[in-house]
């Protein structure tokens, strides 16, 4: 089963707003294999509209359309879609009943003719009941396609498509079978992995393909088996996994597809019972906001000082002022200090500290645009390593942050 | 001059990454005039891509291609390239000794086969020169219509736009002039906002268009005016900018593009030569970040302590144990305490503290879910709001971000 995405929109083409929704449908359609052949946004104009639809029309199986359901004027794709399939707009009852309790019951304001035209759908069409909006769903089939459209409100969407679309299609159409397994890696280069893995990859199965998801400090490997044989694809994969293990398990760091560095850290951190802290320079308060973007992070991270100012890193974190002149405040030896610091004010077994020069001016400091110090305390002392890592501004700070956590993750796991 | 954008990579067609470069490249080209036509995700597919190409020949003037620049062998745009244009690979010198330099000399490790690859380019193609990675760019004119391959990596594709393409097409081709006006809002809602200046929208000159993009806790309007006569469209958009900071003056915060409210504060800070450091629970060091993203931060930005856990708010901050016993840890007793505390430690003209729960589940506060306390130190002394943020965790979190930063705006006014 083949499907194409349709994103309608003058927003979108203009670069307003970033395409949430077409990445949504297409990993719900992907999980019950369908394949997704392509993704498009088009304007609000109907002839380009027209175009679109009849180019996919015979060549995939689905097509999905989001956006262009509202109720202002510049909203033309039921319009649109009377046009193509010669057909016109009814009035909905049970849409109608819908909108009118939503507007006047739950939002208390009186119903107007613009919310009443929400209920207008094609006679054709199956209505996808839209339980948390105004804009219903609607399930056309033209020949050998079936045309879905949504509203483009993210919320909406999401549950138009995980309550009527996915059962419905699980129900009615026949599709194989797809295994997706991640990899997670961290602090080798994609062209690193690569080579490493060469021989491996040279000797996948057929049904297996793999792909290389890198971004900065880390690269994902994507596995994807497909076939009719669930049992056949789980243990292929599994094997293939462990012979992968073999070869780059040192730079693995988990197997989940939602995994981070943040998330393995704290779960490294929760099973230990340890706890953590931070100080930082260059790096603002990044790797505090990592660890803490994991739901139940306070059972674990105890809290962070971000010392960007020199002064501060002697009245807060009690940094010598002799030691700041002696090495200069982007230095291995303050670095240390930091870390041992924060670790015995906030009394947590772990710590990081970063200082360093994001660029992209010199600034207060000596060091060299791009330069930074990063800082471990643990429960039997503390390291500190040297990076540059060039520039941009951005860049040098994420990295910092990436490479901070794989440092603390290779120190907790020492202490295992 | 109308303009497409191709996006390959299976990545994106599988919904595991969304597609932010398409977004990007849209909005730099509009500034300049250019008309994005279609934007588009195929995958990995040689045939998939020399259709794509195919359709756009001689329809669009510009085609601008992410993705499938890396080094492994799931990147075949090169190839595709090479048989679209019937040419084929040759070394760019330049590139190889960039690839070189950046492989051996900085990240230190032995130049390899795949990496020298890299620096293969079609012989037709004009190499733009990536100085922040190592795939160069390719531009490559067939009869009517320029193809741009671009690297997919986010910050390498951003400098190579802003860099190289832009400057070309400017320099090169012949555009109308379109004049944008950002105005950033905070503090009312999307149909708040489009309420009162209704009246105004409905007056403005046909050669102005609106737009709207809400986010979380602001509204920014977009004036974009097209013509030919620059001063004309100056002069026109100098009016409507007059008449509708009259009716909205009181939410309108900014008026440059890149404006955000961390970068007004910032402004306002640096100008009256003010310092600020922050204390956070909940927000767990997000206003610190945000603070610290402006370059030239280390002028007025201290530093911050972000106090997780509740010991740490007594160890580090110095809050009094009973205050917190007595008034429980988010409350409105506790968070002026934060405030005073890191001014006073920090030694600046105003601090931001937060306390409150952001959930998804109560913690140990007895304190309702969504729960945040925002306590703002001036030079006169403090003040302190509650607020409910709801849910989910991540909305709590950036609402209590962006009110904290517009209160502490309001504060600063006060004392001009």
């Amino acid at each position: 089963m083949k499907a194409a995405i349709i994103t309608i929109g003058d927003e979108i083409l203009i670069g307003q707003i970033v395409d949430t929704n077409s990445a949504f449908i297409a990993k719900s359609l992907d999980r019950i294999g369908v394949e997704i052949h392509e993704m498009i946004s088009i304007s609000d104009s109907k002839q380009h509209i027209l175009d679109t639809f009849s180019k996919f029309q015979n060549t995939v199986d689905l097509v999905v359309i989001t956006g262009g359901l509202g109720p202002t004027k510049d909203d033309i794709t039921k319009k649109t879609f009377c046009d193509y399939f010669e057909d016109e707009l009814i009035v909905d009852e049970k849409v109608l009943s819908h909108v009118t309790q939503l507007i006047e019951g739950f939002y208390n304001r009186k119903i107007t003719q613009i919310n009443k035209d929400q209920a207008l759908v094609p006679s054709k069409c199956t209505v996808l009941h839209n339980q948390v909006g105004t804009a219903p769903g609607m399930w056309i089939i033209k020949e050998n396609t079936v045309f879905v459209s949504l509203p483009g409100v993210p919320f909406e969407m999401k549950y138009l498509v995980e309550q009527e679309i996915i059962p419905k299609v699980v129900r009615e159409y026949n599709r194989p079978y797809i295994l997706h397994k991640t990899i997670l890696t961290y602090g080798q280069g994609e062209s690193m992995v690569a080579e490493r893995i060469e021989d491996w990859e040279n000797n996948l199965p057929e049904c297996i393909k793999l792909a290389y998801l890198p971004s900065i400090g880390s690269v994902k490997l994507r596995l994807s088996a497909r076939g009719t044989d669930k049992l056949f694809l789980e243990n292929i994969i599994q094997e293939n996994v462990a012979s992968l293990t073999k070869i780059i398990g040192d730079v693995i760091v988990g197997f989940d597809e939602g995994e981070t560095i943040e998330t393995v850290v704290g779960q490294l951190l929760k099973q230990q019972q340890k706890t953590i802290s931070t100080a930082e320079s260059c790096t603002g308060g990044k790797i505090a906001a990592a660890l803490n973007s994991v739901s139940g992070a306070s059972k674990y991270f105890k809290g962070s000082v971000v010392s960007y100012a020199t002064e501060s890193k002697i009245d807060v974190l009690g940094i010598s002022e002799k030691l700041i002149k002696e090495h200069s405040v982007v230095s291995a030896e303050v670095a240390k200090q930091m870390a041992i610091s924060i670790k015995n004010k906030m009394k947590t077994d772990y710590s990081i500290a970063t200082t360093g020069n994001a660029g992209p001016t010199k600034g207060d400091s000596k060091a060299e645009i791009g330069t930074v110090f990063i800082a471990i305390a643990t429960p039997n002392g503390v390291i500190v390593e040297e990076f540059n890592f060039g520039q941009p501004r951005e860049k040098v700070i994420d990295r910092t942050v990436i490479k901070s956590l794989e440092m603390i993750r290779e120190e907790i796991l020492k202490n295992l």
